[in-house]
């Protein structure tokens, strides 16, 4: 154990700070996995999902890991071997899906972008006549560029659609239904406001009927996991893993309060106090790295002033104000940061207190 | 969120209730994935581990999901399409193995024992001439038995021992090295008094030069594990996924509780708590299911009274002592009782309340 325990901001690209609720839930005594009072709580998790996801999917549900766990149920439950899978890629988690894809022996058809771009759907639309499945980032972590799900959907064709909102869910429009995601995947730890660990996933009726009936994976094998949220044909609920009990009741907590506060608030609210920032950051003379119009308000991406050494910049943030940033991801590691404003965090006083903390860290650091 | 909170006696298979200390670290402010003090807390985390797996694998980490992940990553990572598995099955988890394994391509070699038994070493080493692993579970959470792992081990030859320890770990004897366990998992919300959502995990340095190079599953490519707990080859660090912060605090915690304990300690305690009960049921009248000798200490399989209703029995230890004991698996889920004295739980006050809880509900259900 910790003898001090810091007590940080976490303005990375996540995990965020999760909202209050889910923390005291973390603290609730623990219930068994069968315990009729927990299938009462992860019911109405799923229903708190399906809220955030835009959808009504009956298999709405938490998977038991983190986000990159999403993306591969997602894949390996859809692709069977030498299946062609189109890849928008315009950032790591695209790349990430490539090679999870290629895992499962699929031929992936790659469609590359300039980092910090958009994904272009009528080149993602044409990079193949028939592919079984066309994916995309619907929010790049990695660069802070939203890109056009919904466009993507209505140029799918006869393809299953499969959406990352890892970073999205919570933060931005995001309407599985009306857009025609078939299978998606977020995680808990960004805009949701809960710690990392568990993956909301949701899959249509119509993709479900179109699986791999044994996929590669026993873990993720959305047949068995459709039994154990009561989303199987015969209704009933049958044992696959023992559910992480405290990760969902701090799930739960947390979507019970952005009900409360309305998810399009909640969109809102990121949208407000990320466009702040950006603004701020751009009065301070910095340059933003994604392309305008396609920024995330939950994520900003920002180039390193020239002369400012990056590390020792966020070593300053963390040491002086207890506030984490991220770098940037690959060839933009030490040149660009990644300032998250996410769940309880998307709010006037971070962005002041980043902006007061940044202009410092550039002076000092 | 529930209105009226439960607060509930764990002593089912599992989940059990978890120490004091994991329960309060996991309300800890969250610490970013990146964080030098969350590294500081993980390699902390990471040194517990090996101490109660008994090991000094660098390569011991809590994986990101339950211990069925921990199961399949264990099988994704030394199994080849056509290798051979030879797999001792006296249960559930036997069962599950087979069929992970034959999810990766592998021959499954199954030996089959009557539920109830330990596994016949002698038998289980006979079955193949060169299998590539042999697999078996350490303590039966479907009934209750503790198999001779070291004996098992004594015997493997050229082949790599896999091991689940799920329940055993923390509550009874464990010796990797010395045993020549190779691969093993856990996890974490049985006798380690953790909420379950982590996969306790070793690997050997042989066992590590010996496995699959790009397995089927990226979220579980033990080489790229490697590098996430700073246990590759170069000694850096990688980003491979966001860990469960959280969890991983209060797993931390449990372990500098248990080491404070003693590891010896904890299993004693375990050991004293589950004879206790165990002579307490067959005072009462009640017999035992697993075989005489080989009968685990944490986890205490009983036969169901003439007579009584097994569900409603524990329906009524649910609602009038807010306890919870599990049934039976598979053709005994009606005729057997699991009761689990695990981690905290492991004492005389669980004992008296649960001999005097069980004497009414067998009057009364």
């Amino acid at each position: 154990m910790p003898t001090m325990i810091p007590n940080r901001h976490l303005f990375g690209p996540g995990p965020s700070n999760p909202y209050p609720e889910a923390t005291a839930a973390l603290g609730y005594p623990l219930l068994g996995h069968l315990d009729p009072d927990f299938i009462t709580r992860l019911d109405n998790t799923c229903e708190g999902l399906r809220r955030v996801w835009g959808t009504t999917n009956s298999r709405t549900l938490p998977l038991s890991g983190t986000g990159s766990l999403g993306m591969e149920t997602a894949f390996v439950n859809t692709l069977s071997k030498g299946d062609v899978a189109v890849i928008a890629v315009n950032g790591l988690f695209g790349q990430r899906m490539c090679e999870v894809a290629s895992r499962c022996g699929a031929e992936v058809v790659r469609v590359d972008h300039d980092f910090g771009q958009p994904i272009d759907v009528e080149r993602v639309a044409a990079a193949h006549p028939n592919p079984t499945v066309i994916a995309a980032v619907h929010a790049e972590t990695s660069t802070g560029v939203l890109s056009d799900i919904k466009a993507l959907g209505s140029v799918k064709g006869d393809a299953l659609l499969i959406a990352d909102a890892v970073t999205s869910i919570g933060g931005s429009e995001l309407r599985a239904d009306d857009w025609g995601i078939d299978v998606g995947y977020a995680g808990t730890q960004k805009c949701l406001g809960v710690a990392p660990g568990l993956a909301p996933f949701t899959i249509s009726d119509a993709a479900f009927s179109r699986r791999v009936e044994t996929p590669q994976s026993w873990y993720m094998d959305l047949g068995l996991l459709g039994g154990y949220v009561g989303g199987n044909s015969g209704g009933g609920r049958t044992y696959h893993h023992t559910a992480p009990v405290a990760m969902v009741a701090s799930l739960e907590a947390a979507l019970d309060r952005i009900t409360a506060e309305g998810i399009e608030n909640a969109w809102a609210r990121h949208e407000a106090a990320g466009r702040k920032l950006q603004t701020g950051l751009q009065d301070m003379g910095l340059d933003l790295f994604a392309a305008e119009g396609h920024r995330l308000p939950q994520l900003t991406t920002v180039k390193v002033p020239d002369g400012v050494d990056s590390a020792a910049a966020r070593a300053f943030l963390l040491t002086n104000f207890d506030i984490e940033i991220g770098g940037g991801v690959g060839e933009y590691a030490d040149t660009v940061w990644r300032i998250g404003l996410m769940g309880p965090n998307a709010n006037d006083a971070s962005v002041a207190l980043l902006l007061g903390a940044i202009e410092e860290a550039i002076k000092n650091a």
